[in-house]
């Protein structure tokens, strides 16, 4: 158990306090919980939650002044509940954008980690999003919290000068007032999601698409726990998924209930879910490149270094498939009268990992073989001959050269590549297995033997602002055109609109070689509720070798 | 012992190996001594030092390509000392530029830590300096070392196309060929310099001037070691000093001697007077902010923040010295027959540093006072009143206001402020207090009294590279004129090519209010040796009040 928890991130617990009398009593009732983030609000519990002086004094939570700062930065604080920035009474509304402004400054000046405050659900927000928009100007490092429950059953009290659309159903989509309030922030970075937990969760289509968008806090009212029969609190199973995938967000999570409460169990019962789930086998290996958009490689026209080198070849099932599918060719070969020593070009060989799958699929299949490597990478060309000459007993041809270019009068019976980016034909595969293919024989095996690139319609708000401000690593240039370009990204904050559908499909050896790899198409997704397309999330499908699934 | 050196910055040691037939057995040497960095020829041993070869396979080390990629991080290749790119012979010329590309393109595949080579000291290098170029500009990551001698006895030998001047005393200026080829690389980032320390030394001018260029490694020869009566290895006292700012540079100091020496106490002596030297006492305090640039604060349009305000209180000296200097004003004022309750203004009083030493130079001095606090930032005034309640007694006058306009009748006997920025006046001292003065009575005082700016010129290509990539802490803005800029920088990497004069200075009571603060001003350096001004390093001195040294 502790091993495989070692791997995964820690957990952000906080508790979300409704009064807090007593700041530091507060602070040192949370590190005895063993929680590190407190979610507490910004004005004093002594002032009536009606108050609306502007006396600036009254803001003082009074012990607040002799917190550290860094303790101020674990302290998310909740701006004053009456506050109605979109009342029609204009001296109201400006009493109260007056104490709104306060309450930001001050949090401001405290650095504190985040200022959360209620989407009103009435849908009344153009004025509190503009005054959102201000203070994130005037404050420059400040994060908002924008807290939403996840479903609603009512429409709310609408005394304010807003119309909503009327809902026969008499239930609100949060999600929308959100993406509405979302909108009119303009996808700012500094405007999050705490999500509020439900007793009764939406539809599984509804759930995901939450996962669409920022969701930096959750908040899990004790509420929404049963209770087992040994007293101890436990989540429905399907409460339990949707909290497995918030865990994978790294978002806070903040429980949320009655202070004098022993909320020790909920703690200990969430960190039990999240040490239990072991859904995702990648997770450490990718950890800290979530969402972090990376431009694809251009290994044709730049060569790949030793570092590169050295990650792809870790990866632990390609180069299985590969040994597999260039032994059952052999066998193929041989099984259909072949009796001569078999030729297998493995063309852009980098330091020679298809080459070991070759020499070991020969010796698997007892199959007498000529191996050539083709690389253009003149660094990597070191690396392959001190190979040769160190493991492979000097039995490989090490050629320097461009496939595209290289001549070969004797001609290969298997060509063997990967080229394949992350969709198919993003690192221009077609175009270099193209010009390869002179080098095999008519009655030659290329593996891989086709591939097809997979698109499906993507929300996902991170992904989209990252896409924004994405700077390419060149120092000094950036890319203005971010929008028209492919990252590979190891997605998660995202919801997949629709499933994936096929798109290009490409063979190899093909006939047709005077027809070129443009290609278009259009495809057509059939979407089952409201949502925000920001993207397409893209892969691909590789079939090795012909007739033949692993 | 240990106390002391935990606040230190480890040192990085390695090793300068000329020959390495073995390169797993040399890191493996390495470790044990205990050293972290190697510093080996790029290409093998084996092959002799006047092979022209252009067969790409002579380039690898054979054992080269089964190290791990994170120690190829640890090594600083050296490439091949027989070659000359700026050699009359155009063939040859180009033969080795070939090799140099090659080389240095292997060097950059491997993710080497850096690439050294020897700066030419015939003064030939325009070919040289124009293929960095071209390497900086193809392969990003790379890191060159440029090993120059401190000092070298002869003009080296000169079969190359180049001129340079005679130096009639025999002797060549090694600065000035590494400030031209620095120069030839526009002053480029990753353009270091590697010194090589020599047996004399220099004298303390042109010692302190190689402090100004970006040292990134040392080479400390075996040769330059004495003996002592033990028969361990020591230094000079001259070196010992000059090595212990190299320290502070935080530069990889390579022990360079034959490999089968024994060359351990080397290093422990070198870490010895690491240990010992206890100079500068603020070191653990601005760690990992030298050579940082900033951009002054500018309290007076921006309001200062919780974390500022607890950075600037933990200031050892300056309060103290406040405190003692108000003690004076006080007592002056009862010598001088006061006897009613003496006012105290302190403007600008942040969270009330300055009001806490006026109450305790009132406790001390046993004088009746009333104390004003003004302050303009709404969210300080709520530490100010807090403070008030719980420590002051509710004896101190909070006054939310700027002290420009704040109206006062009363008046008061002594004005205590500081907005001092790092250069006197730059954060507005001057007019603000000029605004404040009408706080005071005729016959008040002011603390401080008086303060007077202080310029000397600087050479830093560190500091003017960073001043050049210098962006703004504010998201997707960029300061175009970065020279116009002053920064507040704790400076570590540069040389005070003269001493500093006196700018500026502001006395405060002043007659004179109608004249504005504007000056201009003209001083004149005595600059005794050629160097390059990157630009100007400044501070200030302040008299707290009239008459008093501390």
């Amino acid at each position: 158990m502790a091993m495989t928890t070692t791997s995964k991130k820690q957990i952000k617990f906080g508790f979300d306090f409704t009064s807090v009398p007593d700041l530091v009593a507060c602070i040192q009732q949370l590190n005895n919980w063993g929680y590190s983030y407190a979610c507490i609000p910004l004005v004093h519990a002594k002032l009536k939650p009606d108050a609306t002086t502007l006396d600036r004094s009254a803001l003082v939570s009074r012990a607040d002044v002799i917190l550290q700062a860094e303790t101020w930065n674990r302290v998310v604080v909740k701006l004053s509940e009456h506050l109605n920035l979109d009342l029609a009474d204009s001296s109201a509304r400006d009493r109260d954008a007056e104490l709104f402004r306060q309450e930001v400054s001050y949090a401001s000046y405290l650095n504190v980690f985040a200022i959360m405050f209620q989407l009103p659900l009435n849908g009344c927000m153009p004025n509190l999003a503009r005054l959102v928009n201000v203070a994130l100007h005037e404050n420059m490092f400040i994060n908002f919290y924008v807290r939403v429950p996840m479903t609603c059953g009512g429409r709310g009290d609408n005394n304010g000068i807003c119309d909503s659309d009327d809902n026969s159903s008499g239930t609100t989509d949060t999600w929308k007032l959100w993406s509405a309030f979302s909108a009119a922030c303009d996808y700012h970075r500094s405007v999050c999601l705490a999500l509020e937990l439900s007793v009764d969760l939406p539809d599984q289509q509804e759930l995901d698409r939450w996962l669409g968008e920022p969701i930096k806090a959750v908040i899990a009212p004790t509420s929404i726990f049963l209770t087992n029969k040994a007293g101890f609190p436990v989540l429905s199973r399907p409460h339990q998924m949707f909290i497995n995938k918030l865990f994978d967000l790294d978002a806070c999570i903040f429980i949320s209930g009655e202070p004098n409460q022993n909320v020790k169990p909920y703690f200990e019962y969430l960190s039990f879910i999240h040490d239990s789930n072991k859904s995702d086998k990648l997770y450490s290996y990718s950890y800290g490149y979530e969402d972090l958009l990376q431009v694809p490689l251009q290994p044709l026209i730049n060569d790949l270094d030793n570092n590169v080198y050295a990650v792809f070849e870790q990866d632990p099932i390609k180069y299985q498939q590969y040994e597999k599918a260039i032994t059952k060719a052999l066998t193929d070969k041989v099984k259909s009268g072949s009796t001569e020593v078999l030729t297998v070009c493995v063309v852009g060989a980098g330091r020679g990992p298809l080459v070991n799958a070759s020499l070991n699929a020969a010796d698997k299949s007892k199959v007498a073989v000529k191996v050539y490597a083709i690389e253009k990478n003149e660094n990597a060309l070191h690396v392959l001959n001190y190979n040769n000459e160190n493991y492979w007993h000097n039995l490989v041809t090490v050629v320097g050269a461009d496939m595209r270019t290289w001549e070969f009068e004797e001609k290969c019976d298997i060509l063997v590549s990967e080229l394949l980016g992350s969709f198919g034909d993003n690192e221009l595969s077609p175009e270099c297995l193209d010009g390869a293919q002179k080098l095999l024989k008519k009655d030659g095996v290329c593996i891989p033997s086709s591939y097809t690139s997979y698109l499906s319609p993507l929300q996902s708000q991170t992904l989209f602002s990252n896409m924004k401000m994405f700077k390419s690593n060149t120092p000094m240039e950036y890319l203005h055109e971010n929008a028209e370009q492919i990252y590979v990204v190891n997605m998660r904050n995202m919801y997949i609109i629709s499933p994936a559908q096929p798109l290009f499909t490409f063979n190899h050896p093909r006939s047709d070689l005077e027809r070129n790899n443009n290609r278009y198409t259009t495809l057509t997704f059939d979407i089952q509720q409201d949502c925000i397309l920001h993207g397409f999330a893209g892969y691909f499908q590789c079939s090795l070798i012909q007739g033949y699934k692993y």
